[in-house]
């Protein structure tokens, strides 16, 4: 009555999904466990044990939350704010207005700022508002998936702490492909996912709060709103002694974050970054070689995520349709603004490679030319082997 | 600096995980999908219509929820309560209290209606209840985890519609066991999960909505505390014609239940239900030939998950213990007041069957032999060959 599933291939290559490491996918084959078996306990201390290695953190309250990153996302919100708590969020792109959107759900009074799709969030302008709002909590994305800006974060991070409020940094994009350094930078709150540079499928958000955000938690008035995502209950099961239910975790799901996180770790975080700039620069360059320009200021690049502008006379939904159809590759579309105006290539975790590179940069190259585009031939390909070969 | 993988062999009668259909682990190899990819959309469109061939619904607004089964509970009480509504909840166990709890922290003024664990909620109380606060939404639990209740659900259905409230059936542990038909019993909202009698790991909570509940969303005044779980927006993505983006979903866990989903309907339902109450028949016969009473009220016990009593002078913690270190046999123990009181004996989905019934039974005899219950060699074996026999 319904076909045995069968799933076309693909190159991954838009702002997530990635593709699935091979391991990542054969370790869920594993059995189920009860959610309190001695041996799966285990393997829930060990994915938190490698978790906060790739988080770069000491903070106790890390751990999967059961769902995708906007779950992450409102477990972080919902868990610090409450009814009538000041929050400034940085918004220069669509999950920045996603955070606002939250928090105002969560009784926060949220005062926004904003800074142009393409680039950073200025830290003067973020200081200001928190000059003058005295908030809570201090909240933006350290890579925006809809822009591809990496987001500095050191000088706000410090504004912030001067003025005693939390900060909260998505790192929804950045994990296990670029830095994020929580203990070192200070940041309080911190969550992404697994389908991205973690190579893992997605269904889980990696979280963590530091001592201050716990304390924070702790001392709260008013319930948190929601009970699936109320992290002291989440605490009880991953970390109490007592180890009390709270929901039947999903085992396959742990079980993927666990290898994806090993085989972060075997590379090795600081290659891993290093790989995903590599293949981001020589992608660029092709990239320009053949007219698409970056709409991500220079120097605040995520190399996870690039965003290129799409020429004139260029209609964006044929391209990507074409690139599905003729060569099997999924790039992002735009979101937000950026819809029919920007492509989004992902370069992230098993996706970011050589191959992928100049694949796509070859498929783009003839749309281009089959759509009428003045381009030598080859030259997206000839740019982007001279990076390879300078690195 | 972390080995690999190993999931110790386990034979899963608790309360949930139960054993992973094989077919159903393989198909979570299958690669990663864009979340807006036409194939992939295909594999959601089969999965919602399957959903609803198992439900028993013509609902439109039937989705997996990015979640586990305590998500769905809360998707399903956060979208239709406003602070201040009125909600009639139905105790009889820990999930009921729990369904109060989360309606509580969406604003709901809660009225609780208790009846004993292991007991039905009797109609008539509920009548009582739902007469003098004239509810928006009276809810209940369908297959009571804690105590193995099944509730008859029929005269409070038919006493909530009479006094215009809509009604929810939490079926987390019916589905797939048991007859759940939304449409002819008129169930306003359900939902349920994919690790006890679908027979998939844990991730998802499959949902369903009728279209007086659709209403009560569409007419609220406030909006959803919850962005994840809010409805109107998964609608967006899950059924409108643009597929609206509102999170990443997880492709192997909706990969896992579309395989799961298509298990249940070539068994056929009615099959599968008849073979849980077989197996649970036989267990029960067993049990209770060497005295372990069942904790559940004769005429409403639900068959996959059997409550016995623990008998005097046995050790709750030191028979599970044993069970799973001689036998690699996992139980569930007693939750909330049937901790150290009870035992929780599920036979869900693949690992109801008769080797598992045999199995446990040889097992729980043993061992009551070796600490010092008169009991005779088989006899539990026996008595569950005979149901088996005359079925």
């Amino acid at each position: 009555m319904y076909d045995e599933l069968i799933a076309p291939p693909r190159v991954l290559l838009g702002p997530g999904p990635s593709e699935a490491n091979a391991r990542v996918l054969k370790a869920m084959t594993t059995p189920m466990l009860g959610y309190l078996d001695t041996e799966f306990v285990h393997i829930m201390d060990d994915t938190v044990a490698l978790l906060r290695r790739v988080f770069g953190t000491q903070n106790r309250l890390t751990l999967p939350v059961s769902g995708t990153g906007t779950a992450g996302m409102e477990a972080a919100l919902a868990n610090i704010i409450e009814p009538g708590d000041a929050v400034v969020v940085g918004i220069n792109g669509y999950f920045g207005e996603r955070i606002a959107e939250i928090a105002r759900r969560c009784g926060g009074t949220v005062t926004t700022l904003h800074a142009d799709w393409g680039t950073p969030l200025p830290a003067e302008k973020m200081a200001e508002a928190i000059a003058k709002t005295a908030p809570k909590l201090v909240a933006l994305v350290h890579a925006e998936t809809s822009t591809g800006i990496l987001q500095p974060l050191e000088d706000i991070i410090q504004i912030a702490h001067e003025h005693d409020a939390l900060f909260l940094a998505d790192c929804v994009t950045s994990l296990g492909g670029q830095p994020v350094d929580l203990d070192a930078r200070g940041i309080d709150i911190a969550y992404s996912c697994t389908q991205k540079c973690l190579a893992a499928p997605p269904g889980l958000s990696p979280i963590s709060f530091s001592e201050r955000a716990v304390a924070a938690i702790r001392h709260r008035k008013t319930p948190i709103q929601s009970f699936y995502l109320d992290m002291t209950l989440l605490e009880n099961y991953w970390h109490g002694s007592a180890r009390r239910y709270h929901h039947t975790v999903s085992m396959s799901l742990i079980y993927a974050l666990r290898e994806a996180l090993r085989v972060v770790l075997e590379e090795g975080t600081y290659a891993r970054y290093k790989r995903h700039e590599n293949n981001a620069r020589a992608l660029l360059a092709g990239a320009k070689a053949i007219g698409l320009e970056p709409a991500a200021a220079e120097g605040y690049r995520a190399p996870m995520l690039t965003t290129l502008r799409i020429p004139e006379g260029i209609d964006d939904a044929t391209i990507r349709k074409r690139l599905i159809e003729d060569y099997g590759i999924e790039i992002g579309a735009g979101l937000g603004i950026f819809a029919g105006k920007a492509w989004r290539i992902g370069l992230m975790g098993e996706s970011s490679n050589e191959r992928n590179v100049m694949l796509v940069l070859t498929a783009l190259e003839k749309l281009l030319i089959a759509f009428g585009h003045a381009v030598e031939p080859g030259s997206a390909v000839h740019a982007a082997a001279q990076v390879y070969a300078d690195r």
